[in-house]
């Protein structure tokens, strides 16, 4: 089955539901906003997506990544395809024009790497990462640093990696070890030993840049002593060719339940060389600017894996014919069973409200990112604060459970290989632990997004999508989502007002609470598409309503007695 | 991590929860109870399990089954496990004496079971193959092929297979194309292929013995029109021994997402020899009889799996030490972090609660199959009936969440394969889809176990549960579990009065339904625990009320919305 990239549905986003030209207007790097390019370059993404990134998925899933001392091989397909995905310029959307970068917004490119994560999650995973590693270095490197290295990572020509997680650090990483000795020529030597890094090693970019989490000698204990350094594969020199091989080197790789074509790596430093990024001990700093950028990234896997999963299952209950169904002679298509319609309609309005969600939160990173108005950056900072961890981990929570709905449609041939359904659960299942663990997500959101601000950030969120329901029309349907946030807003004001100290309470709910927020945004973003869209997106809400939101009610049931509410 | 067979928490359940003792004393068969006998024998596989089956999971798993020209070959150490399995006498627990077996009860048998399917899913899938052909030749086979057949599969020295599922027919057998021509001297000759045959072909044992659902030439359409035939791998002579090799051959075998040592056939005949059961187009009705057994074992694997995944998180959580606590010296252990406590109580109380639902309905079927008062019999049959997809549906799709939160635990440790959470993730997957789906047993609930008795099985059963909950302590878990079961019979009788003929309706509410039900259940079972255990029992029934029981709320809303009530 061929994957169909849902370019109307994305535009029917940027244009009818968030009005992006509108809301982009006083912001200078948008100036250029053109709707008709941005539809082109969805199509673009499309057809790259189902010509070069779907052909490689099971291939590369049946063949995975390989070790060979020190040298991780790439299934068969891979560097071809990052070759043209670096000519077609896929890895620098939203990067810096300064250093090569297109410039365009991250609502936009939420999209393309939505079809990116839908068609093959592995190979969009070293690009991930890429991208990540040249943010941070936008964000916090001085210029000759920039000036070195942003062109080839913003390209692709070179690849990046995060070297955060050692054997004993993954959650908590203000106990990690590795560390780096500052030597004379201001560089400094980093030994020790990472764990779980994506795209650490592999065979497809000319060299790769390691960011790498480590430890002064003089360095604070915890998480205010960790410092942030560039190590490179290879050496730069000064003219930008490709140096000495620096003592950075792979290990081991993991043999993992999915995403079997991303190489995830040990990475042994024996005094490698390094440089500091942004001076001591701002290590984690630097990271949590990153941090946003990054999860709404593995958000999106939860969402294209979705897809996918929709699209195949849509397929296959059309053509797959078991028992009978009125006004059908002979054997049935198996989506005529209502059973069957409703495991459909359930993997489809969860997806298409999670797009929404992830264009309205990149919308707020574009603003934070683009703005010059220090009220709409300070605004859209508080926002994308509060969404991120909803998206990270609703998201992939979602796109898990849909992926395995998609399974289901298919009965016993969605759990042998061939079809490639299973390969969807098995890929979808790690975003729900990497990039910060579902459950730290929801201690994030609890703590540093609700709690730590008394709950302004949600106030300013909620008196927005207020003003914009009121001019929905009238339906059953606003009246539940009005009683919907009121019923947010007061179970987070009394988890302010009256457990702000305790914390175990707030461990105990966190997991809860954030799916009982995102099930409410949720809702805000359904009748938003159905007041902006035709009979189907109405008939999708309707389903929202009526079948899922209901979850939203447990959950509050669940939460309220735990705290004795 | 070695498995700790729960042999308390059954004894418990056998002996304090549900007095088999006393409920079982006007059956003859089992005048012989003995409490210690089966706590010995519950040690004794608990050992099984520990000594012999765990130690070949993850090896199966990693090794798989090699098919080569119609030869299956299982992993290393499948064989000599199988041989200790059949010395030890753990294929014949609860087969009839007269044929050499030890006549247990299946309220025993599937404590047993659940041990097997935690340490080795894929090994106990044979045996719980044979256990179905076994007992579906007692209730139907003439004595004559009782007494050829039925000795040695119930030993294990042969294993059964069955025969039903067809590429284009799988929840509808009544399409099946297989054909059976009769010969002249009374037996049959079939052809046609099956696919997702569980042990169609294998190294282990010195014959299959198939049950193959197949059509005579006259045969009506449909499933009115399909007979049961017995088609032995090797054919067997008079005196038993083992003659020429049958028509019936292995094409291929699935590659499949887990259970991976179990091997999954497509079964070619090509005039093979076949021997009716229980004459022409009874086959649909014979293999109902065997169902609710088959049904129950698959339900196990996901109750057997989520204790596996359980007592392997609860371990880890113990150990991996991340973050801070009140009252730890330095990096605290991550069982002290509320949100892991959540989630390994979740796990707990789910699988304590199946645990118990497993044995309810175990004697339910020991009344059916061994009581000879026609009044017990009738009674239990029909709680068999209701409770039996529940079990199938509830145990494996909880037991699949169960696994997922297991994984969760482990953080990225639990994605790579080393440590064996994505095994039982990937092994309990199949149990939703196999021995019809959960999909399936659900239309089977609310349509031919609530709709087509008019309530009266379920009444019967709250009934029962009404008497007993008058026992208990008051406590405000007994008035909300009252007002639960209200709840679940207003609503049972609502949907049977309205929408008797409504089958779109039932559809698009019915696992909704079954979830809600079991949900209502699990609150009874917990209770019932809590009133005859110890404290711990009582700590978790409070977690279970608290935070589990809500989600059944969620379910209620949800289908009485769909149903506009």
């Amino acid at each position: 089955m061929q994957y169909q990239a849902p370019v109307d549905d994305m535009m029917f986003l940027i244009k009818d539901v968030f009005n992006l030209e509108q809301r982009f207007k006083g912001i200078a790097d948008f100036a250029d906003f053109d709707s008709e390019l941005y539809a082109a370059i969805l199509e673009e993404a499309g057809k790259f997506s189902t010509n070069v990134l779907q052909p490689i998925n099971r291939s590369g899933d049946e063949e995975g990544c390989q070790y060979d001392d020190g040298v991780v091989t790439t299934p068969k397909g891979f560097k071809e395809a990052y070759q043209a995905y670096v000519e077609g310029g896929w890895q620098s959307l939203t990067a810096n024009p300064q250093y090569g970068g297109q410039g365009l917004p991250k609502a936009l490119h939420v999209l393309v790497e939505e079809m990116f994560y839908a068609t093959n999650t592995s190979f969009c995973l070293y690009g991930s990462l890429t991208a990540g590693a040249y943010h941070l270095l936008q964000a916090h490197a001085d210029d000759a640093t920039k000036d070195k290295y942003l062109p080839k990572l913003i390209s692709g020509e070179w690849s990046g990696s995060m070297c955060l997680t050692e054997a004993h650090a993954g959650s908590d990483l203000g106990i990690l070890k590795t560390k780096a000795e500052p030597q004379e020529d201001g560089s400094y030597k980093l030994s020790g030993s990472k764990i779980f890094i994506t795209g650490g090693e592999h065979d497809m970019a000319d060299n790769i840049i390691h960011l790498v989490l480590a430890r002064l000698p003089d360095a604070p204990a915890g998480p205010k002593g960790i410092s942030l350094f560039l190590v490179p594969k290879f050496m730069v020199n000064d003219d930008g060719s490709i140096g000495e091989r620096n003592a950075i080197r792979c290990g081991s790789i993991e043999h993992k339940m999915g995403i079997k074509a991303s190489s995830t790596c040990v990475m042994n430093m024996d005094n490698a060389t390094g440089f500091i990024i942004d001076g001591p001990h701002q290590g984690l700093r630097c990271m949590f600017t990153m941090m946003n950028l990054e999860r709404l990234s593995i958000g999106l896997q939860g969402i294209g894996l979705g897809e996918m999963s929709y699209q195949q299952a849509f397929d296959y209950a059309n053509e797959r014919l078991q028992g009978r169904a009125e006004g059908v002679e002979g054997t049935a298509p198996i989506i005529r069973h209502g059973d069957v319609q409703r495991m459909l309609k359930t993997m489809q309005c969860y997806t298409q409200a999670g797009r929404a969600l992830a264009v309205w939160l990149g919308a707020w990173l574009d603003e934070a990112f683009h703005s010059t108005d220090d009220a709409v950056i300070a605004k859209a900072q508080n926002m994308a604060a509060l969404l991120t961890p909803v998206a990270k981990a609703f998201f992939t929570d979602i796109g898990y459970e849909v992926c395995t709905i998609g399974q289901q449609v298919f009965g016993g041939h969605g759990y042998v290989r061939e079809w490639g359904m299973e390969q969807h659960v098995r890929d979808a299942r790690i975003a729900q632990i990497y990039e910060g663990t579902n459950g730290i997500q929801a201690l994030d959101l609890i703590g540093r997004k609700i709690v730590a601000n008394k709950g302004a950030f949600l106030s300013e969120l909620l008196t927005d999508m207020r003003v914009d329901i009121e001019g929905f029309s009238d339906s059953a349907q606003k009246s539940l989502l009005i009683e919907q946030l009121n019923g947010l807003e007061d179970l987070s004001y009394k988890v302010v007002e009256n457990f702000s100290d305790d914390h175990d309470k707030q461990q105990y709910i966190a997991c809860d609470y954030l799916h009982f927020m995102a099930l409410s945004l949720y809702a805000y973003l359904w009748l938003k598409m159905a007041e902006a869209g035709q009979d189907s997106k109405r008939e999708s809400m309707e389903f929202y309503f009526k079948r899922l939101l209901p979850r939203a009610y447990g959950l509050k049931k669940s939460i309220e007695n735990e705290l004795g509410l």
